[in-house]
């Protein structure tokens, strides 16, 4: 399955997609990096927090799918730009207020960028479509899980409204437009913006999921 | 080795295997989502937890042993149990209290189950006893570990009087049932028997194991 | 690469870096195991802690280069080095006051071995500099960082002072010692005498990285 998985990721790395990628890998490790500089944690710390949250989400998938080393250790552009995202947090700390609405919707961006891409890896692998979608959410919110248990902090996914779910929503979306058949761009489009839309409707109604009664 | 593993696996999969193996999903499973829904958690993060409890052990055992990916996500009927469990542990939160003792009870057969298990996959893909019975540990308290880290609690493996040592126990037994040339099922009923008991017999005489000067 | 990394593995294995390797291995078990004394943690509790600040790094470092199970479990040698510090733990911690620079010491000491071992063996995997490098600083900073969640503490490597910093000097020291041709046996020595030394400066002079201006 590893050697499938390979050749069918060597035969489509289009430039699109890969910019997408990076571009999700450096709006994580941004994040990471602040959210180290805001709990007092060092330069180094605001690195580790950078690569964790940036690459653990598709580390761990990679690792669940045997596919060994994972993509983040296999390309040197992964771990380099968490590491330039790091310093940018890092130099701009002191000096630029990023507003919160900026972040959240970067973040969203990200979410559903690395949902998709998570659950399309797991399909093409060839892995059951419960299993892929899984995997995807797994890819999405895996990095700010790790993050928050470094942080000693109970995982944003356990708590946030609507954010995990925002990743399995996009994740189910893919799989339905495999399903009905549209092409590998249009089903990943459509599924990013339904995870997108989900997540920002989500933070703007203040949408809650129904907890326990302890909890209402 | 993943090969052979997977072919003796193939031959082996009784319908009594399969069903103690999704009973102790089921149970750890309703154990972490009642955790979740305790921790005023809402309804995905009871999923999430459930997940995680009920399939972290087996998860963390099958990467260990690089049989990728693992059987959790291999098979639908792992990850759908699961979320039948946290459906049902939703649905019963606000109106049923379940007795402490009976959910004890049923988390030490899933306990001696998982343990079991994990201990007898591992030896049957070769490995050293000493690290069948460490994988067997592993599986049997992998889950519940999980979810106290995501609940930013100290393990219970760390705190709770004999829960990994009757894992150990159950482990060490199914390696000397092996070694005495017991059948199989035997060797497995003896194992989960032994494990199970002394974790009750620990709950229900509060033993405890010997600490540090300060702690005593 | 599996077999390939076996192979180079399987020529290697000079009593030197054996005894160096199980030697880092007993003081990182026997500085778990007395962290969870410390934290009034039980004889099991203390043994996991063991198990999981010796062999954590070395685990994940191999679960990521796809070479499974792990050396920690194909020997039995490292589980029985750790369980054995911890017996030493457990056995002289009501008696003996070990003194903390001796700790920090023996500390030091093993984080320089864990973090050029784990970038050799990543180099002679064929893996990139840069993965290899981040690989050997899993490997020295893994394990504790593991040991520290357990405990529910912010892991030392976002806090304290130049500790996975000195793990990335040795890792990077040994690339250039690649790069420059030198012999593997002194480029691994000048290697881990750089992170050593670094890190005993960096404990008594009291050495800080930057931190965000909210720290300062």
């Amino acid at each position: 399955m590893t050697i499938s998985t390979q050749s069918r990721r060597a035969a489509r790395p289009s430039t699109l997609v890969l910019l997408a990628d990076l571009g999700g890998t450096f709006v994580f490790a941004l994040e990471g990096a602040l959210a180290a500089l805001g709990g007092h944690l060092d330069l180094f710390g605001a690195m580790v927090l950078a690569f964790a949250t940036a690459l653990g989400g598709g580390v761990i998938r990679d690792v669940l799918m045997g596919f060994l080393p994972p993509s983040a250790l296999r390309a040197w552009t992964y771990p380099a730009t968490a590491f330039v995202a790091a310093a940018v947090a890092f130099g701009i700390d002191r000096h630029v207020h990023i507003p919160p609405l900026l972040l959240i919707t970067l973040d969203a961006a990200g979410l559903a960028l690395f949902a998709v891409a998570g659950t399309e890896k797991a399909l093409n692998a060839g892995l059951h479509p419960l299993s892929s979608v899984l995997l995807g959410v797994i890819t999405g919110v895996g990095g700010g899980t790790i993050r928050d248990v470094f942080l000693a902090h109970v995982p944003a996914i356990l708590r946030v409204d609507v954010y995990a779910t925002a990743a399995l929503f996009g994740a189910v979306v893919l799989v339905f437009c495999r399903r009905l058949g549209l092409s590998a761009a249009l089903g990943a489009t459509l599924a990013a913006a339904a995870c997108f839309v989900l997540r920002m409707i989500a933070v703007w109604q203040h949408w809650q999921l129904p907890g326990s009664l302890a909890a209402s």
